[in-house]
């Protein structure tokens, strides 16, 4: 098929378009179907010279589709049952082919009069999704007010947290800062874990603060962040005559999935009088769960929230969204770099907002109906139980570590994320006490389990030690699994343990 | 079709979300195959109550597929011909259907190894986009030297525009500003045509620079940055003791598709050792023509350029790009915020780059394989004809506008922009002088067009008044359907200069 274009609007090549949208599903479904037989990560990408450059006049779609066939077969498959590396996940069938349908639409988040239903859906999905963290639900604050929740999609969690960060920052500039910005002002400062998301970091360099303007707030060997050093930080930045705005707190950390303790944060907020933002960009989730909800208690204080539907509501990337407590919040402090004169002409006697006007990003792809279709089709409540399964396993995997005297369990799971460590035995000869020496030991065990293609960990660096990590986050992961996988491990430890 | 929550890897279901797959794929055709009947922009969404909330178990697939059918009939569409408010275009049959491969993989572009295929196929794409427009061909600047030009694909020009300035401020700042940000700073300014894209100012506000961060500089009737203005307004920031650190050029500004004189801005830039962008978003598309490229002499020069494939090479939301002459330079200058060591096992004796490193963003849609495959079947020289034709199209359009008295056409069109305007008749009776009275007009005629169904004119105000402005972008966009219009427009325009 030489000449497929476009599907073209007067239905001139209607049969031969359906043709090939059969064959994309055909391959996507061939794959997705054989995921558990592929390696759950394949390092060699092949294929692909060094140096590109496209055909002059078009090449078939019948070679196009066979090279697409060999891109599926490499790269990283979270479909595989036993990936547990990074927070990446299944992605709803609904959510897979629904992005097509957007992509045939190619409306824009931009302005109203570019996605007229998509910018309405967007909206009371998030209105949703706020009351969901609770949001906006207090007596005095009622959902119905002009000071109600607001909230937008974008494009991955960074912009959320870095949207929260710009907001809070402004909030607390004003007029000034819309007109000089930080110049001639005392140096900002925002307070964050040292477990936070490294985006906090890029915010800070973003926004003008450079390194300085995010301080790192030491945590307990738990994962979650001290309150007592986030307070004594901001007496101590105030006494050295800098501005504290805000301060952070984390519903699942990187590493490890800790919840910060957010009650206190937000009494800390709030006697600082300091913006409160929440980064539940992964464990914001639980929330769907009547069981688990209260561990996110205090995040019904936040003036901002991040959190990520391409996590673990298992979306298709990219769906991440930040929500604000009150909408005055983005319209007045972002009003400055957002408002651009979109014809007022679409307002028809009911409010249309651009949603561009609040956005970092402008335009923006259609994201939410991948997020409004798997939330439809898997429905609140059974989500619930999906998440509330996967933290069980969880449980009952660091349960089985802890059970493991070679095995060091370095916390435990407050969401579905476990980390440990082989350590050796710890009698006799065999006895390992140097830490880099079981640094390599399990950066080994890493690479036994991956080419074993049983499952995949990730090995991250974590206080001053490298360790394996497992995100059990596939809806298709088993008891069983995770046992052959522990097994695995500790057959690999015992034996690179004697021979290194 | 109650549960078909995934694609089970184990290939359980797949005859089951093969059927599933197909009846997405009919009810996309189906509804892109009539694109043609339907209206290019309906405002009625319709369908969605102002209160959301999910269903508790799950809907039946059966029930969203008809609410998607009901979606799909409203809302902006770009794939109507005469559709040619914005510039959104009709997207590529290779493109829609691939968006649906890409959520199904699911990689992040995040790191290499959560994306080795397509972090591989990123760079070779965008090393050879940075080719195309003469970035490091020089021979001082060899491309396999270790300055060699470096890409990467974003979520919207938005953000390419916000790295670009980004990268700038910081490439100017130094370590100071990397620890301190702009704390103890002079005032940091660039400077930018006042038709610039309003993610510049975005982008000032952003970086911490506030309004006074970004100085408009005038532009002439054509549409095209004033460099003489641009040259006065950076003597008199130094002489304020202000820190310029870029200067911008415009390559198809928003409104008249004008392209900015990048050459001379290339001398300004070198003369005063200034970052120099060009925002080519929109314009850098006709670098695919050999005939038209020479209108963006000057652009070799750039330190950054910005450009969309999403707009003028009919790939699908969102696919935008930045581009750097010098990889050294996002290497440098975006190192604190960015390096947040990933695993370096993943290296395996090759330089295996983690994308993240680069990005605002972090976490990526994999957006360059439709990029790629859209470009390989369209084949590069088949892209510059269709780009050639509009251009041309454009230009006929523009001189039968010309032609009529009652009409003024507002500028000779760069690209495939036209503006024009209602003037009325300018003799006896009928002679309309009043600018108001011919806003209100205009305002009428674009409402006229748009009842119509024949197509979809946008109404920007520029320059203090209020215009009619046509993006000839669809690829069967006809000279047929141009009279058609025009006519229309008159015909309007006569009765209601009579009536009112």
């Amino acid at each position: 098929m030489k000449d497929l274009l476009f599907i073209e609007p007067d239905g001139s090549n209607r049969e031969e378009v359906r043709r090939l949208g059969y064959r994309f599903v055909d391959l996507l479904v061939e794959s997705a179907s054989r995921a558990a037989e592929r390696m759950p990560l394949n390092r060699d990408p092949g294929l692909i010279g060094e140096h590109y450059a496209p055909s002059e006049e078009g090449r078939d779609v019948d070679l196009l589709l066979d090279e697409i066939r060999g891109f599926l077969d490499r790269g990283m498959n979270p479909a595989h049952p036993g990936y547990m590396g990074h927070m990446d996940t299944l992605a709803s069938a609904i959510g897979i082919f629904s992005d097509a349908i957007v992509s045939s639409l190619n409306n824009n988040m931009l302005a109203w009069e570019m996605s007229p239903v998509f910018s309405e859906l967007e909206q009371r999905v998030m209105r949703w999704t706020c009351g969901l963290f609770g949001l906006g639900a207090t007596p005095e604050d009622p959902d119905d007010s002009e000071r109600r929740p607001v909230g937008h999609l974008v494009s991955g969690g960074t912009l959320a947290n870095v949207t929260a960060m710009w907001v809070a920052r402004n909030a607390r500039g004003g007029s000034t800062m819309d007109e000089h910005g930080l110049f001639g002002q005392p140096p900002y400062v925002f307070f964050a874990s040292e477990n936070a998301h490294f985006s906090f970091r890029k915010a800070a360099n973003l926004l003008g603060l450079g390194r300085e303007g995010w301080v790192e707030i030491p945590a307990e060997d738990d994962g979650r962040v001290r309150v007592d050093a986030m307070a004594a930080a901001i007496r101590s930045a105030r006494a050295a005559g800098k501005i504290p705005c805000a301060v952070v707190g984390v519903a699942g950390t990187t590493v490890t999935g800790s919840v910060d303790p957010l009650e206190e944060i937000a009494e800390l907020a709030a006697r600082e009088r300091l913006w409160f933002h929440v980064d539940a960009a992964y464990g914001g989730a639980i929330a769907f769960s009547d069981r688990l909800r209260p561990r996110l208690a205090g995040i019904e204080h936040a003036d901002s929230v991040t959190f990520n539907p391409q996590k673990w509501l298992f979306v298709p990337k990219t769906c991440a969204s930040i929500l604000f407590r009150d909408r005055h919040q983005p319209e007045l402090h972002l009003r400055e770099a957002f408002v651009y004169g979109m014809s007022n002409r679409t307002t028809q006697g009911r409010t249309r907002v651009n949603l561009g006007e609040w956005t970092l990003q402008g335009t923006r792809r259609v994201d939410v109906l991948k997020l409004y279709l798997t939330l439809e089709h898997f429905g609140r409540a059974r989500l619930a139980r999906m998440i509330e399964r996967q933290i069980d396993l969880a449980q009952n995997f660091a349960g089985a570590i802890a059970a493991c005297p070679e095995l060091e369990l370095l916390h435990h799971p407050e969401l579905n994320i476990v980390c440990f460590r082989y350590r050796g035995v710890r009698t006799g000869a065999n006895r390992i006490a140097d830490n880099e020496r079981l640094d390599f030991i399990n950066t080994k065990i890493q690479e036994r389990i991956e080419a074993s293609g049983l499952g995949w960990l990730s090995l991250p660096h974590y206080r001053r030690r490298t360790i394996l990590r497992a995100v059990i986050l596939h809806p298709r992961c088993t008891e069983a699994l995770l046992d052959r996988i522990l097994d695995e491990v500790r057959s690999a430890g015992r034996e690179l343990a004697g021979t290194l």
